[in-house]
């Protein structure tokens, strides 16, 4: 397997596309000029923004499912719907192709290290192929299922998780600030004592600094997220209270113009219910 | 300052008390007749269960504002209401004495190691009294105001954080569990990543495992907790949606007979939501 | 324009169908063997479950964009997502016909006498050719919008209000039940003061008496228009606590097998977590 | 039974409280100078603004406990606490008196045409001696106990449902407004379809005009009875999640200075929450 030819964005026929692409292939990276292409040799990684990114490329007339030859291996390590990753599947299997899903977890910074956590599902052969490759990218995989989506939905529920911690600091922040207490003096306690995987710490810092720009990871893909995970929830008949309150704090942030802010953000809006000015 | 003489849990008339007190005693406690007797020397600590186990040996006739020397001084390491700690502080001021408060954070197991961490707050001389008692039960004193309310305000909002983990797990399971993922490897998963702190390792497994007895924090001390949270946040007006929702499964689990179970119960409740027999 | 072509539920090939249409040609219906020949007259009614049966009649080949003449009209009276009106509208434009989206208020003995309310939106034209059959469905017509779609979530909203109706009888009988109060006792006191609305009897009756089958709407749809009510929200950024709450009471029904209990069902659930045996 | 006396608001020694009082005399009301001259008939109603002032009023020395006769009777028409309400039975009780809870529905316009809702408990005897007075006052009284804290849940559960009648219009308001649908053409579907009952029309007119000055209900009151509906669900164990909701939108209008603003003020966070400019 190759690793060169991934990840796909579709093709990039636009010079901004282009220039996007010119350090990853002063790194090593091959262009491919179409999807077909990057397809040829047989197995290929996608990583995109979301469903509808996925389904274009995969499905379209000269997507993926086009392209990949017969045992062809297609890891799919998006974030993306439980149902898109049972359509994949099925269209996959139907084309006599291989699908894996391999949701991984990690900001920009643990990706560009290579020591992303990736959680795959699929079929046995189809993970032992794909097993470079998640070397490559990744410093652990978790195989958690052959069902392709139950990957996807760990990935999802992993967010939720996340998001979850983002919320509750904002709220303990804004209580104990609103007490009196220093946000940053408080942090370090809680990440000194109970709190102090890393996730508290990064986000803590975000939400006590008030530092929501850059985004590491936007608020509308937080948003997403969580929808995506509802949508789970509702298939499988699971209420979930936190992720609805959670929905609500993403449309909160989002009708106030945050899209574009990190999703900790939301970790600014108890501290604004609470009377803190904006 | 004498060790020796706390906790102090109110006049031990009965047998069953004096049983609790043997092993303590075994140990080198020191068993007092009285609340006289053990605020004699100007120092007392207490931790008791509630606000009015508190109030009863503080404020009481014979307690300790009674009982305490001019100058003396009361550590109060319960986990009790913002209002309460006020009240205490007040009372102790007036009787010219000085009032620390610092609740500490710990399950019994840590407890009886001496590696608790304590969140303290009181006058500077106070603190300084105090300090000998922190190293002898805890690893670490974290002062956070010379107002003592406000280390029990901290106190509480770590409690709500616990209880936060608690409850996002017992959804995230619920969720991948339904989706076919096994609970166990779900956590496995979770703590070698992304949630590697303990809280989520102790919580997580008893939730995967629907272990809720014996109660290491019973319920009804939990249920407490979060109503002093929201009382503490109701004075300073601070919205607590998280915090709601935790008030309601505490409530759930108690309208159904769980006071008695660890507070982690209430992690088991969002699989009964989701049809799990139970 | 002839009524006795409406409703359309697609071809009755089956039995089942037929047995289901003969009261209604008893009536003086006339039924119809295909969707081209029910559109044949230029103007048709379509009033089905939920949005694939909609898709399905309207979009497929041979369906009613395929069928209606140009200047024909489409009144649709399903509880359709927003988006899917927007998209009927957008197609119908496209091959020159005429949408208005006219959904109606009120149980099946309110539709059988004649008497519902319906809301509609559309251009001016079409909202005149489509009144004598508003008159012949309905008490009284509220036109709201010329953009079709605003009908929709009008209606969206109305089931939610409804909804939260339910929740709250539940909620509020929940409390007073176990505070010794009798639950019919008390609705007669909330419908005879300031609850004298229609909809506090109605569904204050079946939440007391627990009695949720027959469904007079099932819960399945309930839970289906708070889905789109909050897909709709979503799209304009609009936070809904009490609709997020209502959807995690639905899933919870239909968790335990509730599907087909009327959604006043759902109005049974605090009782439940209360601690009522159920 | 004299119903001159009440109701009384505590010894009116300030000049405001004499200015307040001589309207009421000119209606023929007589002003007393003391609790215990209030009491001496035997009877006294008592209408104040909460848990404190009736403790004060009833509890304190020269209070009504002191001063009314054996066998005389205190109806205490407040939007108490549960809790209050059984403390003082059983005061009145050992003190040989009688104790009926009697709160009452209605604004305060309600009020002045003697037109109020009177939710009565007590014993059999002392509901037969009260009702005159209610007949004075209301213009229907419903017993629900003989156990006055149960009139006192009642009157809450009210409060509470007026609230989520409330919030639920404030929701559906932001969302069809932001829809583009007028608030008061919708209000006006609502009101003359499903949701005829009165409080939809007061309340929703408030909301469509955002004028929440001068307050008929402050929302520092409305906050006020929330707290004590799920202060008595916490006692009987009762989930109410819409309260929960309810709680955290008062505390987020007080925590913006909105506590002399009408109560429906809560319906406008919503459309806040959507971006609406505020």
């Amino acid at each position: 397997m190759r690793h060169g030819c991934e990840p796909i964005e579709g093709r990039s026929r636009s010079d901004r596309r282009q220039r996007k692409a010119e350090p990853l292939i002063a790194q090593g990276a091959r262009a491919v000029a179409s999807i077909a292409e990057a397809c040829r040799e047989g197995a290929v990684l996608t990583m995109l923004a979301n469903d509808n990114a996925v389904e274009s490329v995969v499905l379209r007339k000269g997507g993926i499912i086009d392209s990949l030859p017969k045992g062809g291996i297609h890891i799919s390590s998006s974030t993306i719907s439980v149902a898109l990753s049972e359509a994949l599947a099925t269209a996959h299997a139907k084309a006599g192709q291989r699908f894996v899903a391999a949701p991984v977890f990690g900001r920009p910074d643990v990706a560009a290290a290579g020591q992303l956590f990736v959680v795959a599902a699929g079929s046995a052969d189809a993970l032992a192929a794909a097993t470079p490759l998640f070397d490559a990218i990744g410093q652990k995989t978790f195989v958690v299922s052959e069902t392709p989506k139950a990957a996807n939905l760990v990935k999802l529920s992993g967010n939720f998780l996340i998001a979850v911690v983002i919320e509750s600091l904002g709220e303990a922040m804004a209580l104990v600030g609103k007490g009196g207490v220093g946000r940053h003096q408080y942090l370090d306690i809680l990440t000194s004592t109970l709190f102090s995987a890393p996730i508290y710490k990064t986000y803590g810092a975000l939400i006590a600094d008030r530092k929501f720009l850059p985004a590491g990871f936007a608020a509308s893909l937080g948003q997403k997220d969580i929808r995506l995970a509802l949508a789970a929830a509702e298939e499988l008949r699971v209420p979930l209270p936190l992720a609805s309150l959670l929905r609500d704090r993403f449309l909160t942030l989002m009708a106030h113009g945050g899209d574009e802010l990190d999703w900790s953000a939301i970790g600014g809006l108890a501290a604004k219910d609470a009377g803190e000015e904006g």
